[in-house]
């Protein structure tokens, strides 16, 4: 049993407090926000209490963990700060939208031996771990092609837009990381084409995309296509798909439940698709806590540390260059500068 | 938030107790079965105290309401008692074997205004209900048919097969309350074939069924089809079909999740179906508690009352006559012995 | 190669003849149909000549074959004509209305050696045939439970009604011949349920039924429930589902082509099933055709007898007598009388 | 009705033959192939005659137009000659591997007023044509992204190989063309990843992939990925996505029919899909052929001109242009040399 404090007591960190809260192997000691009114209602909610300022989580003899789900630039100071305290963290994506600063990150708590793990809750959905155990088990034979769709069910506001640090860094890099989860092998090339085709005003106010393809290669010659949209009206899609030597893995789209209606309209019509994050990943929210909560107590390596969190990025940066020269970026080309 | 005390801790009580325990509106305050050994590991995986007999948990303070999940023999007298204490009940299926000690139950609880639900948990199922609720608001126009197919996965055991009361009695008292659900009209005659066919020694020697075709009809013309069988090697198969003027609803079986296999042995081939009533109704059980929880703050009326676990019962009486009789039984024969 | 009348010429036989002239084992000698009209018509389309008389047709010397498709009545009639001269006949369902008639034409036709095939093109079909071939083939083990789902896309006009012998004998009789097929053992008894609950008029005006449920009942208890409906808004529905010991199978409805539309409506949207029997059975009609012509060039033997035709009518038989009794009907009843 | 002569007696020619011999509009009155054996065996399958030589046909009187099924290195010279001699000409893909002939082919048939189709089979696809329909009818808005999945069920032989052009030129050509098709709309920009991952050897030897991914961009920023191999294990791969402002269309793998097994290896297991093009493109290809015979008969415009055929045959070129550069190719620097 580990005591954790939640840190951002918005959208995300709510639903993150409410699974620390019910979770058998953890205790919800803490909650705090920078808004006192998030964090009382918070706590409210959960029988936690709502802590009065940071320093009195890091202070405090009762937290083990820190679950940090605050905006995404006090990301990598809480890791140090939570670090350096001696707390584990497990930290929302991105670590930063800055590299260098992630870099820096790095730097400050190498050394300190405490669990470290990014959010990138969508490996331990059932259907995607399950497709990639099967494919590590070597189901498929050789892994040669992973095609990705990821879309979300709608536009987020412009004022997020506005501070999310671009759509390959706040939405693809999810993608990035699956990519990397599912081609057991690391990228070493990307190429990507991404336009404003839903909002082109999003393109000329903030130089921003919302419609990615991008394709990645590995030394050995997988490739990986993910296909995003910011828009889906048919409901979240996410969908991964891997393609090999002795067969092909699909983990698909989940439905609440499987009541299918026939009428003159059409026959065997589902359910839409659960609705978002929320709701589609509710069950890999659980697992990821549930991996933190074992390599807190050492039952467990760490299941996806802060170098795959710099690592996602570097994927989203070298996207970036590949936009601005039309050319694959190698990797390599991002160490030099 | 109301207090509830779980009366059985085997395998069924034990997975109540666990959703009381979790359960946001309710408080498991207690539990009791007369293997202390089973009261006492439960008591210690949820958190309630052992109740040393029945008597302390019908007089404690803090308990508002029984959860019955021990041995059907004991189900009326619990209610009985359960009732008299003023105590709301919630009682798995069925009430009991005997229809006259139902009856004897509905007389000695007779007004008493304590809320008693029966467990008839697959009112609840997420697909099941929305499958209900299309047809109530006309979605298919007039209701035609329904066919309702149940298979259980395995064969229980001799032991359990000899005290369950038959097939009809057992198992297919699910259905037949699932065929009153939809149908939402009595129906008013059973027709039966069933068989020993999966174990003949069963027949031989407890004169008992595995696998049964009924035709339930009401008095407006709508029909029902069940399809049972105690062993489905593929599966836990739960599937529900309504037939109307305007269109069909089926609610079809579920799977863990969507990862789908390709390979030179099959193309697009799911994973197993949930396997069993734990995991395939796991949201129907907490979903029948918060509807126990909602009637007994009085938020709702009792959404499954003793007269429907009656009346499938009787629909069991009525299917075993016509198997001994080989014609179609109307339940007014019933009534008159 | 053999040489083929049709004789009918309304929609099933136009059907019947495109078939026969396109198959590369037949040749489409003559087409014969009381409205000359209609046989001008067909002949045109098809190349054949237009026989002026049926005795043209039964005295040709280019005429191996008949393909009986005119009205139910001149069936057994043509049956035996057309066996006394001679030809091999493929005859539309039913043999006759009336199993006396058609015992009558069993033994006019009893010691001629000439193929009699039964128009029971279902059988033919390439998901059922693949259905009865791997349950055949021991593939579920031992065969328990048989589930027909059979509707209509519309009810045909009161005048067609009113000339087709009652739902069981017109509509049902496909069924009950799959029955057979499928149960691969002779039913024993039967019980039936069936009302005019489409349109209740018709129940009033032609005494006729619209929407049926029918259980049979082998002698080793296999069970087998066909549910029959004349209109489904959604489509021609129709299902086959085998459960055994070893498993299940089931052959599905079919679409035209697997385009799926994903919109705000609903997603992934299959198209509608293929319209009516025209469409999904036209691989049927086909290889119904092909098993015909091997059976008259001697390379098999014929695959749906007289015996078949004249069995599914007594099921009807049986059926109706269960609709009158409310009682399961042995078939040896029938027998007697 | 149209006469037509097949030229190429091969696999794909003799379905072809079939398919004209049994086509309503269209009558196969000559065939002819360099090898004597394959055009006696293809004439005497369908009733045609057995050209003795190509002059033959093209002097032929009863020979409206040509199907071009001979070796890829007599396409261009067949195209030029058939329309000189005044004949139609349906012509399998590619024209030429060469671009350079193909523009050559070009000059010399410009002005002749005959109808020139290229054999892009695929645009005819029930399901595919119905997904275009949908799409060009605006059912999903604007349209945003096109995902085409392309893999062959086996690897062809080493010398099919050796002659075939490359992968992209041989294979891709298909899906250049379905993504033409589909964009509605010319793309601007390819970028290509390939690598030889099923066979190595083939990498070395003969300088050929297997594996490929490809994206395509039009200038109002549509895109386009292409997943291609040339071997899937699991079957004939062919599905195609199109995702725009309002919806999803996909037109999905097709199976012979609707058999889906239940055992305890797993549930709802269908059949595999139709195994190559010959079975999954069957109905494809009467269509095309349809086309043809209304483009001849001057009913409907050619469906897939010479033209189509070339802008594949130029993006195949593009594609292996990028290959070598590891850019994304402009087509405009192709017109440039």
């Amino acid at each position: 049993m580990i005591s954790i404090a939640v840190i951002g007591c918005g959208r995300i960190g709510r639903m993150h407090a409410a699974n620390v809260a019910r979770h058998p192997g953890a205790r919800l000691t803490a909650v705090y926000d920078v808004v006192e009114a998030s964090s009382k209602s918070v706590a409210e909610e959960t029988g936690a209490r709502a802590a009065a300022s940071l320093e009195e989580v890091l202070d405090a003899g009762d937290v083990d963990a820190l679950l940090v789900a605050s905006l995404t630039e006090t990301h990598a100071d809480l890791i140090e700060r939570g670090a350096k305290a001696g707390k584990a963290v497990l930290c929302e994506k991105p670590i930063d939208l800055d590299i260098k600063r992630v870099d820096r990150c790095a730097e400050a708590i190498q050394g300190l031996d405490v669990p470290i793990q990014i959010g990138f809750n969508r490996r331990f959905d059932p259907g995607h771990s399950a497709v990639r155990a099967a494919a590590a088990a070597g189901e498929i034979g050789d892994l040669h092609q992973v095609i990705i769709t990821s879309r979300d069910p709608g536009m987020p506001s412009r004022d997020y837009i506005a501070h999310a640090g671009g759509l390959l860094r706040d939405m693809t890099i999810h993608d990035f990381d699956m990519a990397r989860f599912m081609l057991m092998e690391e990228p070493v090339e990307v190429f990507a084409v991404a336009e404003a085709l839903i909002d082109p005003e999003l393109g000329r106010e903030l130089d921003d995309v919302d419609t990615a393809m991008i394709v990645l290669r590995t030394e050995s010659g997988k490739m990986c296509c993910i296909n995003n949209s910011r828009t889906s009206v048919y409901g979240y899609d996410q969908r991964v798909e891997l393609m090999g030597t002795h067969g092909m893995l699909i983990s698909d789209n989940r439905r609440p439940h499987e009541l299918r209606r026939s009428s003159g309209e059409g026959a065997d019509v589902g359910v839409p698709y659960l609705n978002f994050f929320v709701e589609r990943y509710a069950e890999a929210f659980m697992n990821e806590l549930s991996a933190f909560v074992d390599a807190v107590e050492g039952r467990a390596p760490v299941a996806v540390g802060f170098e795959d969190g710099r690592k996602a990025l570097i994927l989203a940066e070298a996207a970036y260059r590949s936009l601005a020269s039309g050319r694959a970026v190698n990797l390599s080309e991002l160490a030099e500068g």
